[in-house]
């Protein structure tokens, strides 16, 4: 979490790749986030990637090339490998290294001689590919906001729980159906009972919703037994991605009592193909979320002064709507929501000192999630069940549709910056999936 | 679910290994279970192995020696991963391919030449592993009777929620934390909050919990957006294990509402090493739980008449607790309880084709288990929780020990046997780990 100008945040790095230049690119010089592809032209083969402007530095051919010789064996060794994860297990030094390393080779001041083109792939070139082998996905439910704004729906009087103040409240989430951006997402079909109805029905879901999330992939993980204190915790994970955690609020409100969320969810979940290090979102570090005075005091475990001081991301995130109607009528999307994720009353830190408190071991490559980011007002509240009040509120589209949930045909897409003086943005790339007709 | 004589099944069956034709044993000719392990003098290679009596038949030295190769070459090649993933993968024919086999080589009146002895190990040279990757796992609570006991001590007035007797509730459990038999198991620490206490304190649970539990590994999977229909649901499915859903009382009171059960649960689950197969237990099939007149209707995808007529499995399984104080006296373990997975509402075919009825995908090797086992009588129930009142009511020991929850250095081991007049009873070997003092 240290915020000293790293020379690999320079501001004034520019890149001989022009498009990573362009103002409005979340790809600069400055991010370098790692993600996996396969070549159209040898789809058997998965490759680690690094993202640069509009082009894809090939890290298996810089390997073979030799550029990567100057890195320990274990290191260059990971770059070449067909996932993430074993690059993601070797721990924050990795990053560290390769950075300034990968920097240099796309630097607009590089010496000669450049990088060879074959190094450097185009979008319509590749595929990409769900960046890591994700063992667990774990979801959890950090934002007041959100959780308020659910539980008033649920529970007018009492909307939120005793616990929430005092842990990070999570449910281990379905990994199977995780699915790259892109990917279309067919309306789930489940039971559902109307308040008013007598029995349940089956069939295909009249309440599709998105949740605007952030995933975090676990680096170097720990044995089990082994809890990681607080002081640590960031140190266990690789980066962030964005998360859309699809959601039927019908099938989910009527089996989630008592065990919590099951089919609701385990349809699918989107996650956006670039993961972008902690190293390189560092200068857009902030303090956690501010505690009210009346709120509990926290545990040990969960307290540390680093936390308190930047445990916090500056980083904003939004949620666009584009129906086919749009599309057709050639309307741009729809902003549906802009939040912050510095709003989240639990950090990053706190997530995985809970997670691992009891002992329970996070593997390279497992995934937690934040749970729906919503601030305080109208227009930052990440999923459609609180902008519509659970479908009792519509809202209407550019294009003169009414919205309640997800129609066939509307495209979610959401966005994740951060922003600061000073600095040049660092972007997460996009997730974006259409939603098609029932199966 | 073909309850014929098929001639693997013919208790006349006996084998050249004496052991095998003990009374007692969990592992007759007729069983032939499947599990992976290494050898002790060859640490480094995992294998699969089948249980015979006291021996385990190495299936890859077997595949060397030319004894599978009447075999398809894509089976033979399976028994020699180093998982049972591939061989699951390939559907029921394999193992209707492989069972006949491998009792001709292992049946009293096999021609010679016997097998060579280095095929056949004894426990002492391998140390088992967990038999297949396990991607997903998910934990059910298909047993009325246990959510009704647990139910009745959350909401006396409400014990049983709404959706019951409509689907199969089920939550996702962890999966990094699943553990063979054999593993101690620390007690794990958390958050727990007393009704009468301000504020939550962290520190080792006092209510640490074992859940009886039947674990069904999964074979040829789905397609993600593939719903498996009920009347094929039980072809996906290889085989069954022991499961021991270790829990924490306390911490999982106080965190899961609303998203249900996490660090309660997530420190360890047990597993038996010997995964038999359905095909193993066929002779020992039942009709489903029989629904109540005022029940409500089952909806289609959970219905369908073979399910109705066989669905359920005769099946007994067993705790048993041994003290350290009790070991040390020289004390037997006590049987805490036993019960019979007929008692449990919910089939494996409905828990199957609930699960993928959204498009959700089970991949070879997922693990779904049963929630806790209870019947409706004392001695049959599945958790302390239930015998004890949640701590209420404890029991004595023959050690004179009183127990409300587990204490270290207690011993939980759980059995589980099919049995059946004209039939060789087929059991599926222990499921055993001690309780060690807090990390």
């Amino acid at each position: 979490m240290n915020r000293d100008l790293n020379p690999t945040h320079d501001p004034q790095l520019r890149s001989w790749i022009s498009s990573a230049n362009q103002p409005g690119t979340d790809f600069p010089i400055q991010n370098l986030p790692f993600g996996v592809f396969q070549r159209r032209d040898q789809p058997q083969e998965s490759r680690i990637g690094v993202a640069i402007g509009d082009r894809i530095l090939d890290l298996h051919q810089c390997y073979r090339s030799g550029h990567l010789q100057n890195l320990p064996e274990v290191l260059q060794q990971a770059c070449a490998e067909s996932s993430l994860n074993p690059l993601m297990a070797l721990g924050p030094w990795s990053v560290a290294m390769l950075r300034p390393l990968l920097q240099n080779l796309l630097r607009a001041d590089c010496p000669p001689p450049r990088l060879s083109e074959d190094l450097l792939l185009q979008d319509l070139q590749v595929e990409m590919q769900i960046p890591a082998t994700i063992g667990d996905y774990t979801d959890f439910y950090a934002s007041l906001f959100h959780a308020t704004h659910v539980g008033s729906l649920l529970r007018p009087h009492n909307p939120l729980l005793p616990n929430y103040k005092h842990l990070p409240i999570a449910y281990h989430g379905r990994s199977s159906s995780l699915l790259l951006s892109g990917r279309p997402i067919p309306r789930p079909q489940g039971q559902r009972k109307g308040a008013d109805e007598p029995y349940p029905h089956f069939g295909a879901t009249q309440a599709l919703d998105y949740e605007m999330e952030v995933g975090f992939l676990v680096g170097q993980g720990n044995a089990l037994g082994k809890p990681i204190p607080i002081a640590q915790a960031e140190s266990a994970i690789f980066g962030l991605c964005l998360v859309n955690d699809w959601s039927a609020r019908d099938i989910q409100a009527w089996e989630y009592q008592p065990l919590g969320p099951f089919l609701g969810k385990s349809f699918a979940t989107s996650l956006s193909p670039w993961v972008v290090t902690l190293e390189a979102i560092a200068p857009f570090r902030c303090p956690a979320f501010t505690r009210l005075a009346e709120d509990p005091p926290l545990l040990p475990y969960l307290s540390c002064f680093d936390n308190a001081k930047q445990g916090g991301i500056d980083l904003t995130v939004e949620v666009w709507l584009q129906s086919a109607l749009m599309k057709d009528q050639g309307i741009q999307a729809l902003r549906l929501s802009q939040a912050n994720f510095q709003d989240m009353y639990w950090t990053l830190a706190q997530m995985v000192a809970h997670h691992t408190s009891n002992g329970c071991n996070l593997r390279s490559g497992d995934l937690l999630a934040s749970g729906t980011i919503s601030g305080a007002e109208e227009g930052s509240q990440g999923s459609l069940l609180e902008i519509t009040r659970r479908g009792a509120q519509p809202f209407e589209l550019p294009s003169g549709e009414q919205r309640r949930f997800l129609q066939d045909g509307d495209e979610i897409t959401l966005r994740g910056y951060c922003r600061r003086a000073g600095y040049v943005d660092i972007g997460l790339g996009l997730c974006q999936a259409q939603i098609t007709a029932s199966i």
